[in-house]
């Protein structure tokens, strides 16, 4: 997943230090595969994925919608030439005043999963479409979710109709199976719970227009996941079995679907070295961990590859951790990491399938270290 | 722990958005107490726990040292009026090109624990003195170490010795009891690994002169601590046993327990809302989080005090969360939180203690947010 385009720009730049080195060539291929695999749905990319300029403006270009968790982020997307039609808040977790400030900058679409958020949305952005998130099991998912987004789907009924109560649009149901969802029938068990919130609300009169299938399109990792083709199928179908003949619109939020696979991370061995001379295990240390933008190898969820100039030579297990005095940085050691016996302090490590979730979960300066920079070719 | 100073500058100021207030005079009399406890120690300052500019200049200016993790921490003790003789480069992880740079700034003092370090030490920075981290078994401390630093007692002969051979000071030994250590016990243990270091060189002609007590000195969080008095009691204890009169050059690298209890971050209620009608917890989101600041509160780890205007009337479980679209982002969850029941929306809390690892540890822009902002007064 280093592209030719990555790797030449490494060797002619050689930025000393970590960096993530992002390929727009291929963030334009996986928007135009949501678009041929789900040609009925907007696409709404999660900003907070990757909020790297180049990638947004390429994005406007291409005709895609935005997911904004914040009003820094709706204003990243205006910034890159988004009108504010366009613009989704997400969050379900917002200030009073920032849904004031994002109603001034013209966003009219926001997300709930309660009352008290509703009556935020109804004082000061009146006439707005909400849409209301219900709780999903995220069974199947690599970066599992809690519950912290959403409510029951009997609960939503009540949200849905409390913003048509105070003059709000109730526009749709959303939800998310997860992160790295790879178990497709996640979507079957979700759409047939929106359904029955549009059947309860119809029944008092209040038709809802719009269902939003949130993200969870994994990447390739290690493992080989179904294309967006099988997706889009897959949701095609449950659409088609709960909603039958009225299908609603539907509203898609990749964000690691969309810009993952774009991204390696370049990094350098800093140490390689035993606890004790008997220690069958080596551990290695990069110049970049969890502190340092891997910090979705929290509690070991997501497992990168990992690409050196010895692969192919014999590996033994390794435990991987980052520069920092902190003893959590460590990525992996449950499960140690086969690398090469002849890789050496100063090698090059890339670490790929690091365009979402990286550069903007850096530490700010921890240790003393700078934040990851990162290079949009 | 909102000291009076604290109080009046929230109240005055009323910063908007999350941030943290540090109390400078706190900070003083905790190197005070420090130093009256080990009076015959040398305090090296961990700075990674907050490098505020502030804080290291009145430290510098008290004749604190200081143990930094980077070459950029070298750099802000230097800046803050710290001589290089009084600067610890205490990470085992580092670049030799690193190495070199602290060494040109006068830097001469280095922690290894493998031969691997000691050999880049002898390349680049000749003469200097080194000391080898040994592992402990951390048991007792709430924020628990892993095997990442460190090596066996009878590995650590071996790294003592081959920098010895390469012409650089074998200089002595170091361990970290782990953060938040509450078990006066786990000194006493370590100095027995270190002393037998000391005897097995003593042997062969090579004589260590400095332990390097670490840090793990617990600042006040929810439970009463032993005050820094008993530490130092139990640590001339444990040291009289092992060296009996022979009590080596002692070090101690206090990062938490200088700077922890002397900082309070003010934060708001974003929203409370339950998942389902029939929910027992309420969910109470905060506009900071774990990737805001409060990345100690993984796995629980660390239970910060809260204080809210509504102290003292009748509370009721709450799940905390972070206002990020990220479903890790929960602080506490698996042991809910009491929080008083007549809390409301846009309410402030005061979460005591945060004086260390919060403002570093906080993500550069995560979902849009920006950085933990930060007071030293």
């Amino acid at each position: 997943m280093a592209t030719q385009r990555i790797i030449d720009f490494l060797a002619t730049r050689r930025p000393d230090g970590p960096c993530l080195v992002v390929d727009l060539d291929v963030v334009a291929d996986n928007f135009r595969a949501f678009e041929r695999a789900l040609p009925d749905s907007r696409i709404y990319y999660a900003i907070k994925a990757n909020p790297a300029p180049e990638i947004l403006r390429m994005l406007a270009k291409m005709g895609s919608s935005f997911d904004a968790a914040s009003v820094a982020e709706v204003e990243m997307a205006m910034n890159a030439g988004a009108p504010a039609s366009r613009i989704s808040f997400g969050n379900t977790i917002k200030k009073e005043r920032d849904i004031a400030r994002a109603y001034q900058l013209g966003v009219r679409l926001f997300a709930v999963d309660c009352v008290e958020e509703v009556e935020k949305i109804a004082r000061v952005a009146a006439g707005s479409r909400v849409f209301c998130r219900v709780l999903t099991d995220g069974a199947g998912a690599e970066w599992p979710l809690s519950r912290k987004f959403g409510c029951v789907p009997v609960m939503a009924v009540d949200v849905l109709r409390r913003a048509h109560a105070l003059g709000l649009e109730a526009y749709g149901v959303s939800f998310h199976v997860g992160s790295q969802q790879t178990d497709l029938a996640a979507w079957d068990r979700a759409l047939g719970d929106a359904r029955q919130v549009f059947a309860a609300l119809a029944e008092e009169g209040i038709v809802l227009r719009m269902v939003n299938l949130g993200g969870g399109f994994p990447t390739r990792y290690l493992r080989d996941v179904p294309a967006a083709e099988a997706y889009g199928q897959a949701i095609f179908d449950a659409l088609r079995k709960h909603f039958g003949n009225a299908i609603p619109e539907t509203i898609i939020e990749p964000g690691r679907g969309m810009v993952g696979n774009a991204g390696v991370i370049k990094s350098e061995v800093v140490l390689i070295s035993k606890k004790a001379d008997n220690d069958n295990v080596r551990w290695v240390f990069l110049d970049i961990g969890k502190f340092g933008g891997l910090a979705e190898t929290m509690d070991e969820a997501i497992r990168y590859p990992l690409v050196t100039r010895h692969d192919g030579d014999a590996t033994a297990p390794c435990v991987l951790a980052g520069p920092t005095c902190d003893s959590a940085d460590v990525l992996y050691e449950k499960t140690p990491y086969p690398l090469p016996l002849s890789l050496t302090i100063g090698d090059e490590v890339l670490i790929e399938g690091t365009g979402a979730y990286t550069t903007t979960y850096s530490a700010v300066a921890f240790n003393g270290f700078e934040p990851l920079r990162s290079y949009v070719i």
